[in-house]
């Protein structure tokens, strides 16, 4: 078989440029989350196929890359459809794979317990241009806080860490399940149209209200129904207001604190924030993922011009292996969003490391080639990057091709002046 | 399906404690790594399939975890045998990927490339303690450099890096293939019969030299040829002088300047060296993979009682993909095996962030709650670790974990004394 050159479709190589700046914002989000109490986990990339496929992952279900078995368990004779041939998958987010070690580890660690993972995820999603198959995740988790403090802080320590990479005026859109529940309720849908009922809403920042009304009446629901709950949106304002707005209106379908929780939320950040930018209550935020049981939030960014992020409360997943429901609430950040939008920008790492280079001779004698390793050695004890290299014969586009690299102070060895190196 | 709560058979969920130490590592990896010139880069953890079968994987081959295809390139009903059914899988180390990149990059990199590589990969070997499927590594590689300073500045950075982790009183072994090859065409070995008597010569640290005469002479090989030999390794001493005599013994057999190279790496590591360590040259030293070329070693350390590293020159593999040689030589640390021996050793991360932790008490009001988070937004920003907790039952209990996580600075913090937290 030939060698291919190419990374697998949909998947990319990294180059030293993105590196750097993916290094660099890894060793920022660590450091930051870590100042808000978070501890660092992992999990293997390659998930239990049982736990894969168990409706958790909704659409993404579709997308897993498969493992075949291996040894004497792989019986391809006998085979009769995919799942007799696999046993595990890479894993299509760290949400599942959180929840699965939460349940194997709870006894291990603190309660509540603030976990960070990063690590890539994979998603045979049809490829194109800036999504790709292979991407790396960055969560934040609380598991065992039921009070909104967990979203407090979940919030506080994204925007802070967006803050430290000079992204302002993003906007965090907060909902909560049980409002987009008791909205649909007061307007008198059924409970089994719900779904339905949110797809067609999470459609209004693309079609509007008018969309929105006419998507519902082709889908068969009472025009009654459809208006009233439609008027609700376009009374509710997009801040504490429209929150308290909504806890009068809605009295006997929402549950007594939801709205004292999701104002004291609001409050809290808006008080509490390191970064710039704005809260924005948004009745209309639905968040795809079925597992949500609470509050949803998302961040809007203008220069990317859609989510960059998102999260919500999920109290219901660990215990699908526990058996024992335990308070979860998450925030993912879409890591390569954020790397893509600061290389578009043109970011430069703040690197305070000075780059030295040494270019030797052709030939150079072992007491010189001492001197230059010598020399190189208290170049890096002072805090220096430094770089040896061989002399090439096209000195001057050696020096210039350093120079781009940011090596500026660059110092040519010759065999004759070794003593004057 | 029922869900699972334990990782896959052979893979490991990771903790926060042995987590602290890797994050640490990582960063201090980097740091080290950076400082000689190298910059980190990435291949996708899937590889395609005809690369990882290409014979560059000597036994790793056989335990690759495959990728089933995927949609309408899956055809089961027609699959013959398993190569019918994957088009992918994990990668088993991160050489191959590397030779792949850099055949599909080199127009965009620098040359010579000094690329650093962290990264997962899989092995499907047999489970066994302290062994696991999914394992990082860590490699530095230096390409489109033919001359022995890529060995030097690898050997010099790896064991900076080993240093500042207090490793010492390990053993750099080197060698050089084109050694083992003269000493047994010296001898009277057939060209054919190499592999085999390698593969008997490197179990002379576990059988000796009488094992290794005897299996020689049980595999039929000339009794002559078999202590001229050992004869060999019997005189040679482990330092430059056993390098200068092999020159000498093995003038016809050995190319011109290959001991006069491997001298000036062992005198230059030991001349330059920033780590307490020594250097042996070890002419037993074999490394198992078929695709070294030149010079190859390997880091022992008493307290694990093996390798935990390795490296050498593979200057044919990169013209697999390309059709053009380009020499290449690399150095790979056991990431986890160094992760385990600091876990051993009770190693703690030198951290210089002081934790504090608020405790809240129960039904906190809204201005309560406002002022503690303002409070744990000026700790951090004076550069705290700080964790806001609800107030549990047991505060004892509460306390006692938080100090056994390095919290040792708590507020207790009330509602009716709020202005006094």
């Amino acid at each position: 078989m030939a060698l291919k050159k190419k990374p697998v479709t949909g998947m990319k190589d990294i180059l030293p440029a993105e590196m750097e700046i993916r290094d660099y914002v890894i060793g920022l989000i660590k450091e930051t989350y870590r100042s808000f109490g978070f501890s660092s986990i992992e999990t293997p990339c390659v998930e239990h196929i049982e736990n894969l496929c168990s409706k958790q992952g909704g659409d993404n279900e579709k997308l897993i890359f498969k493992i075949l078995k291996r040894g004497e368990k792989l019986r391809l004779a006998e085979a009769k459809e995919e799942a007799d041939l696999v046993d595990g998958g890479l894993r299509y987010d760290l949400t599942l794979p959180l929840s699965r070690y939460y349940a194997n580890h709870s006894n291990e660690l603190p309660a509540p317990f603030k976990a960070l993972q990063m690590g890539s995820v994979w998603r045979a999603d049809r490829p194109q241009r800036g999504r790709y198959r292979q991407f790396m995740q960055c969560d934040i988790d609380i598991l065992g806080e039921p009070s909104n403090l967990a979203e407090i802080e979940l919030i506080l320590a994204t925007t802070s860490l967006l803050g430290k990479l000079d992204f302002n005026n993003f906007t965090i859109r907060i909902n909560d399940r049980r409002f987009l529940k008791a909205m649909a309720a007061y307007s008198g849908f059924e409970e089994k149209d719900y779904d339905s009922v949110f797809i067609t809403l999470d459609k209004m920042d693309k079609i509007g209200l008018d969309g929105v009304a006419a998507e519902m009446k082709e889908n068969g629901y009472a025009e009654e129904s459809v208006e009233k709950y439609l008027q609700l949106f376009k009374e509710i304002t997009g801040d504490v207001e429209g929150v308290r707005a909504c806890k009068e209106k809605l009295q006997g379908f929402l549950p007594e604190d939801a709205a004292d929780s999701l104002e004291m939320i609001i409050t809290s950040v808006e008080s509490a924030k390191e970064a710039d930018f704005r809260m924005l209550f948004d009745p209309t935020l639905v968040r795809g993922m079925s597992y949500y049981t609470g509050t949803i939030f998302e961040i809007s960014m203008d220069e990317f011009g859609g989510s960059v992020g998102g999260g919500g409360r999920y109290d219901k997943m660990i215990g699908k292996f526990t058996g024992q429901d335990t308070p979860a609430v998450g925030f993912s950040i879409g890591f390569e969003r954020i790397v893509m939008l600061l290389m578009e920008r043109g970011y430069k790492v703040p690197t305070s490391k000075e780059k030295k280079a040494f270019l030797i001779e052709k030939n150079m004698p072992k007491e010189g080639m001492l001197k230059v390793l010598d020399l190189a050695k208290k170049e890096r004890a002072a805090g220096r990057q430094v770089m040896i290299m061989n002399m090439k014969k096209n000195k001057k586009f050696q020096k210039e091709q350093l120079a781009e690299q940011g090596y500026t102070d660059i110092t040519e060895c010759y065999r004759d002046s070794v003593d004057n190196i």
